[in-house]
């Protein structure tokens, strides 16, 4: 999987902004690529780049048109489909972040199979995976892990990832969910993938690199979060990751989704990251914690971060409030 | 999925005795149900059961033929697809354990629309599951665990559900892997299912039930495997096991299928395992070791269970060797 760029946001009817926040996601990080977006009757949500027609967009050399909106009901209606059709006739690839899989909708397999255009269901592997090895790779990793889902771990890693762009690094994004791919122009939904092979498509996301080189690789997850947690030990073993960031949010009661659990205590999520790491990075560490601190306000939150520095020895940040310098200082 | 008993274990033309050791393993543990054999020409293996033909089986009231034999090569001939269509012909469904899909035959999914049979492929995931709750089970449940992958997980636990059963206690065999699978009559090949579904497929697989009731529940990898480590880890929250039992191979240098990594220490795979067991069952703990001593004399393998038996406080057996009674006492 490997998008074309630059894009078209296509909005469709969003409810309301949250319904688009994919898409926004994608602009936020990746403003250079959005060229416009494409709203229906009825959207609610505004990404603030330019509103354009696909007859503008193919004009201003968009390549591909992504679908970074939540479909309301899960159904894809006829004005949808029509839009997705005339992009393709008009030479743009389709990518989607929908559970339904744009090959089944008819039409646009049809548009696609008669234009010679590719489309991208993101959530879907589109291919199969080897087996994890657990082989020693070169190059540098760093993972965010965390105490739960949901609270933090593609953010704090795009903004590593851009923090250290900013100093010139060579770093690589390296990404595991819908959103995260839009923004690398590839990755790996990891949640989708064949038990079996969790690890392993890890391993070929982020492969042996150069000495000088980053990955920075979105976590999913947490290993005490009794869903997903699978999904969480395979990527941290494929990953090979010396470098952990431990995501938490501070005063979150129970884990998201869940009824029975609370999150862990960090330094419990930390012992057994670093343990289960190991396996595959023997010098693996938790090397800094990223809080999201949403719901304090400034003083709250900067009392919160320093004690957490101070009592765990390393850099506390909260990426949105405090960026992420301090940790790439620490890498680096 | 839930197989119609009793079977024709078709065995092809496999190469040796080891091709066909899941249909073995069904016979050994289901013999009951496993009324004959059918070889085709150039078979060397023998279930030591009676030759039957196709039409013997149907008069026999054989209602399943189970395709429990590796194909060489991966390709299904017309012998044996021919074969196949044959048996649905004369009213039983097919059960594969192979890789390819049954329902991938053209003739034998054409055979099988027209009579009205059902196609099992018990490697392939045919519905799909919840994502997993840990929301607390009545019932017992047993999961075996292990250091490594194939060193008798499935066995251990076949042989406590038979020893169970032979007390006349009420318990369960669940499933996880092909040759099980045919043995319990159904079941979910937990390396198959879809990354974030693990846990829930399981918790399916064993749900709550009445408290005189046992779960007997299949293994799969093991936690520090870095290959498969995803799998046992939602194996085991969806388990939610409060007996657990450590398989282990003493003297096994390198783990199954890779080439870096030893076997943890038995501390260190007890320790982990009940730690991350206790997320959704906090009564869990390890309470047998299960060898496997196959290159052992008798001497060494009586001395070696001793020493272990003595030294983590627990039952230590070899369930070829010994038998599981040991367990059972320790359970009941």
């Amino acid at each position: 999987m490997s998008l074309r760029t630059p894009y078209l946001m296509f909005v469709g009817d969003a409810a309301d902004q949250l319904a688009a926040k994919t898409a926004q996601g994608v602009v936020d990080w990746r403003p250079e690529w959005c060229l416009g977006q494409l709203r229906l009757d009825g959207c609610n949500a505004d990404l603030g780049i330019p509103d354009m027609t696909l007859e503008e967009a193919a004009e201003a050399g968009v390549k591909t048109l992504i679908v970074g909106v939540a479909n309301r009901g899960g159904i894809i209606s006829d004005v949808w489909s029509n839009t997705l059709v005339r992009a393709i006739e008009l030479g743009m690839d389709v990518a989607s972040g929908l559970h339904n899989k744009l090959g089944d909708i008819p039409t646009v397999l049809a548009a696609a199979q008669e234009h010679g255009r590719d489309l991208f269901d993101v959530r879907h592997p589109t291919k199969s995976f080897p087996i994890g090895t657990g082989a020693p790779r070169r190059g540098n990793r760093l993972l965010a892990v965390g105490t739960d889902c949901s609270l933090g771990k593609m953010y704090t890693t795009l903004a590593i990832w851009h923090e250290m762009k900013a100093r010139g690094m060579n770093v690589d994004y390296r990404a595991t969910g819908q959103t995260g791919i839009f923004i690398a122009g590839d990755g790996i939904s990891v949640d989708a993938i064949v038990a079996d092979f969790i690890s392993g498509s890890v391993e070929e996301l982020c492969p042996a690199n150069s000495d000088d080189h980053w990955d920075m690789i979105e976590g999913q997850g947490s290993l005490f979060h009794p869903s997903f947690a699978g999904v969480s030990l395979g990527l941290l073993h494929g990953a090979q990751a010396n470098a952990l960031v431990m995501c938490h949010e501070p005063g979150r009661e129970i884990m998201r989704g869940v009824k029975h659990h609370s999150p862990p205590s960090l330094e419990d999520c930390i012992a057994l990251n670093e343990q289960c790491a190991r396996l595959t990075a023997p010098e693996a560490r938790v090397m800094a914690l990223a809080f999201n601190t949403s719901k304090m306000n400034d003083a709250e939150a900067e009392a919160c971060m320093k004690e957490h520095s101070d009592k765990f020895g390393m850099p506390c940040v909260d990426p949105v409030r405090t960026g992420v310098a301090a940790i790439v200082d620490a890498l680096v």
